[in-house]
């Protein structure tokens, strides 16, 4: 398999991982924590969210954990904005992109956004416009990709539609969210497939979340189609809304283990890593589901 | 990807998976849960291991286990047997089939088996000619084939002369194990061009160990270049004996949910599947590894 020679780990964790999480860490806890994965060898982190307190109130602190971490320049800094407020906030806190998110299925869009679909396209416009104006580049979620909690099954005519209708916006880059980590490899192919007949495989991130425990099968058929950017949580952080127990985003350290394994060049520290995750780890109070810390913490009895 | 029709998933829950069990089921809670197995739609069942009860207390019942099973006569009941005594114990139990095993590298087969590897060829020939002459097929497990824990990577060459040396004493299939779940699907690849140009695919078996969470991307890989016979065991029994809590056999129930996915047959109904890993899991009183098992358990609350 020609597979790309290296590849763009986007951490996801501060933001996609701790929005899951029960316990709410100190907001000196977290920017410890980015701070930390900023000398990793991660070239990517998405810190927080300037979405309602009412509604992730594990990031209500966006601001003081977006103004106070200490950059490291060769890192770039990324938060999600729901809207022109959150935007806002996130370009007085100097980020370096803001992503914007929506679902391919009415139901999710609904429930997470209350907004249908064609209701989305105008806020993401204003925003995406605005951001663009700022000198940001912007990424777009788009959500349910592979399967919906309510629908099922997703049309990929319906997320192309959506792709498309958000490159023209000036989007740089969409991530394909497999939200309730149900994509099968099948699917994966089958979906890009169509996908490069439309867009360069840079302009498209994969999203999994390892619910089914095929997120890392999910990826590798992702390279085989020449996808190099994929999002991950540390420690695989996150869990599932839809099934509380069940595994979050696929595990950054696991992801990098394979990667290294497969001679594919990641540019982050194994070691930092697992020094991160035990910092996370302990501060949550709980032993993170991912394979990489279950050899950790048996290697140490 | 020309993936093909249907695989066949080899349950090695009740040798495999028990065998790396600390707490040992009941004589009766075997039968009981290899009579459900029987019953789900899997076609092959590796049922105990015919080895000496100092090395494996866990299976010390093997004799009594296979002869009190009752038997579906669209199931092939297999034993492990290390030497002409197991088979004897086998034959006279009326196993369908037999398995031999050895490892790719020198230090574990000696840790494993007490023997080298060269010394171990007499040993498996004589078996192997006696069960053919019983009437038998005989599968051969190599170990460690894509890395061992006391040696590290291990040469394909050396893997490949030991498949020629069983295939010619008569084995029909040889299962290549990932012992310590350490595969790539780089590694996976590069061994299969290279066995291919020797062996048909449907000659060959997959057994991963999904210790760093890679065993489904490694199956997809193999899948990719035509292996149709993959082992597993229900729930992903079994753990790691050199990482007492990380994750043993892939899951069967995975498996089969992720090859449903990918609409490949594989003969097995899921809720039986799930019904049998719950009654396992009772009497194991531990919750098991899978991620079908953690789904399950969320959604009962």
């Amino acid at each position: 398999m020609n597979w790309p020679k290296s590849v763009t780990i986007k951490e996801v964790g501060p933001r996609d991982g701790l929005q899951n999480e029960k316990l709410i860490l100190s907001t000196a806890d977290k920017i410890e924590w980015i701070n930390q994965l900023s000398f990793t060898g991660l070239s990517y982190l998405e810190v927080t969210s300037f979405v309602h307190p009412k509604w992730i109130p594990q990031l209500a602190d966006a601001v003081e954990v977006a103004r106070n971490i200490k950059k490291n320049p060769l890192v770039t800094y990324a938060a999600l904005v729901p809207n022109m407020k959150g935007l806002e906030k996130a370009i007085a806190c100097s980020v370096d992109e803001v992503s914007v998110f929506m679902s391919a299925s009415e139901t999710h869009n609904k429930q997470n956004i209350n907004k249908t679909i064609s209701e989305t396209f105008p806020v993401l416009q204003e925003v995406i416009a605005e951001a663009i104006a700022e000198g940001k580049t912007v990424r777009g979620y788009i959500s349910t990709v592979f399967g919906c909690p309510y629908e099922g099954e997703v049309d990929y005519n319906q997320v192309l539609n959506i792709c498309e209708k958000l490159f023209t916006m000036g989007i740089s880059e969409i991530s394909l969210g497999d939200t309730i980590g149900v994509a099968s490899p099948r699917q994966v192919e089958n979906f890009l497939i169509q996908a490069l007949k439309l867009y360069q495989p840079q302009s498209l991130a994969m999203h999994f979340h390892d619910t089914r425990g095929m997120a890392l099968a999910n990826i590798v058929k992702a390279l085989d189609y020449g996808i190099t950017t994929f999002d991950s949580s540390l420690g695989g952080l996150g869990g599932c809304p839809y099934a509380p127990g069940a595994s979050g985003n696929v595990a950054t350290d696991d992801l990098v283990y394979m990667f290294d394994k497969m001679l594919i060049h990641t540019g982050v520290n194994q070691e930092a890593l697992v020094d991160s995750a035990l910092f996370v780890q302990e501060k949550l109070n709980k032993t993170l589901p991912s394979h990489r810390m279950a050899m950790y913490s048996d290697s140490k009895g």
